[in-house]
């Protein structure tokens, strides 16, 4: 085989289906999405525009899961991508500013965002996945909004209650906006994971992860700062109007399915992250603990070189940790079979022989 | 009923479906979508990501309707508005420059779509709704892009080859990118529109118009310029990842319909368009017969005012030209029955008898 060198997660795009070729790369639930999500659009015949913010029963809905909201709290929008997009735009309208703190390693399209939005990326290190709050506390200067996602991508780490009511208060008390990605919520293993709400945060989630509905793009985000919300609005009016209605239906057939739905899903989750962080320790590697989401980041020498032998010789994606930030790590998504995952362990134990 | 000022036609939203209020305001069709397009959602059971891009069979089926044209040309938006959107980000991130000519009156979003890409408006006044090129030749020195829409929204003007190879010379000559919005290039009634093709044109379309698609959100930007299609998609994987896939498979189905159904639908709106037509000018209205599109834009005196008037007295929805850069004129949507726009037309006769 040819060795055409792997630089970007793109490379990766339709492989990983063969039947030779184990994939921990994409970042997509591989369990289908609740029945109730399909069935509701056997009989859909609507066709016209939807309101820009999003149909208010599906609104209303989402209203019932947050203490103290109401529906026009809410912008239903293409996923949380569009929700990060339009909040980090409204950031730069409503403030003029330009600087926006990430915590490295980040998610992929963080740094993106922020530049896409006109805006300059500052970065906080976090240590073994954790919030440094003295750092936090030095970088944060000059920035008009940072970014927190517990459990996060790439490291599966929940953050502290304590760490995130320190940042609450440096922010409320400079003007800065919290976007809290919270689309990994419903995966949190051990104990429970604490959010911030208030007038200076957006929250942002998505049925992408929670209801395995990636490909179907809905996602919102929340807040009860008016003036934020209106300018949301007033943005996606002309760039890209209302959320796809049918799609917004099925998101809502997702808000009726019974809890027992998510807390089933949650256990195939716990057993892969179980067998997989199991499998890396006896490999002998050094890795994080993940507390929720569905990624494993452990230490692996020269990764974006590793990438290439892995999938070359021997039939394994992988992502490398630099493309999060990190170029000591790799990610792994543990989104498929347990039978999978061993197979997986055994190869990359070959390749670390080697 | 309390007389609430109206000045933006979001507070219409949601008003029309009344027994007694007659709406030319909004510009979707009120026809159904063939029914094709629905007919695919009943076994339709995807949920994983698709191709940033968009989803293979829907840009090859695309590619045939552009001779010449392949499918990796192409990108699959959220509607003709994120086209836009993206389109104009993409400008300014491959060229670093500030300024798009617009020709007045625009659609609505132009000027917001530029501003929300941090770039900045210039204008070129239309005369009758026809391009006067030697007005643009001078307004376009120091843009980066221009936007041109044939048929336009608001005026229902064709643009005249002749003047449209004018432009592309200019734009060829001065590296100016052409962003061509044909999203009413099915419902031409006379002479058929002429459009632009090359390096430097990117084609902005959508299944709104011609199959009554608003609310589905799909839409579509083609280029032969790879560097450009690279640009938006390289910005997509971040701000929304792929169109909805449902919403593009029923996209994919409305290529496979008939031709005939758009000629059926172009034969419904032009006995409209007539009807309404020849209502204005009896009504002694000064006003552009449109040559596509579905709209009327004669000139009322003081359309702020008369809106409030039409709306509070008269039970009667249009839009001001102001919104569209004209504040002599005022939009009528012909997007409902004939009986309607006859309706519509004695209560128009009433208020300017008034």
């Amino acid at each position: 085989m040819e060795r055409k060198l792997i630089n970007s997660p793109s490379f990766f795009i339709g492989k990983g289906e063969g039947d030779n070729l184990i994939s921990f790369g994409s970042g997509q639930p591989d369990l289908p999405p609740p029945d109730e999500v399909f069935d509701i659009t056997k009989n859909y015949r609507s066709f016209k525009y939807g309101l820009i913010q999003g149909q208010p029963h599906l609104r209303e809905a989402l209203s019932r899961f947050y203490e103290d909201s109401n529906p026009d709290d809410f912008v239903i929008t293409n996923g949380a991508s569009e929700a990060i997009d339009l909040s980090l735009r409204a950031v730069h309208a409503l403030t003029g500013g330009s600087k926006v703190l990430l915590f490295r390693p980040y998610y992929y399209s963080y740094p993106h965002n922020v530049r896409f939005a006109d805006m300059e990326a500052k970065y906080s290190d976090l240590k073994e996945g954790k919030i440094d709050i003295e750092d936090f506390k030095k970088q944060i200067e000059g920035c008009k909004a940072v970014i927190i996602n517990s459990p996060a991508n790439p490291t599966g780490s929940v953050q502290d209650k304590e760490t995130l009511l320190e940042i609450d208060k440096v922010c409320r008390e400079k003007g800065i906006y919290i976007l809290s990605d919270n689309v990994y919520k419903d995966l949190v293993y051990d104990d429970e994971a604490f959010y911030l709400e208030g007038e200076h945060v957006i929250t942002i989630d998505s049925f992408s992860k929670s209801y395995s509905m990636c490909g179907i793009r809905v996602g919102y985000l929340y807040t009860p700062n008016k003036d934020f919300v209106d300018k949301v609005i007033e943005m996606k009016t002309h760039t890209s109007m209302n959320t796809g209605l049918m799609a917004q239906e099925m998101a809502f057939a997702a808000t009726n399915v019974p809890e027992s739905f998510l807390l089933e899903t949650l256990e195939t989750w716990r057993k892969r992250r179980d067998l997989f962080y199991r499998g890396m320790l006896d490999l002998g590697l050094d890795v994080i603990k993940p507390e929720g989401a569905f990624y494993l980041f452990p230490k692996i020498k020269n990764p974006d070189k590793a990438i290439n032998d892995l999938y070359y010789d021997h039939n394994l994606i992988a992502y490398s940790g630099s493309w999060f930030g990190d170029d000591e790590r790799m990610r792994f998504s543990y989104a498929l079979d347990v039978e999978k995952i061993e197979i997986g362990l055994e190869r990359l134990g070959k390749y670390l022989e080697g």
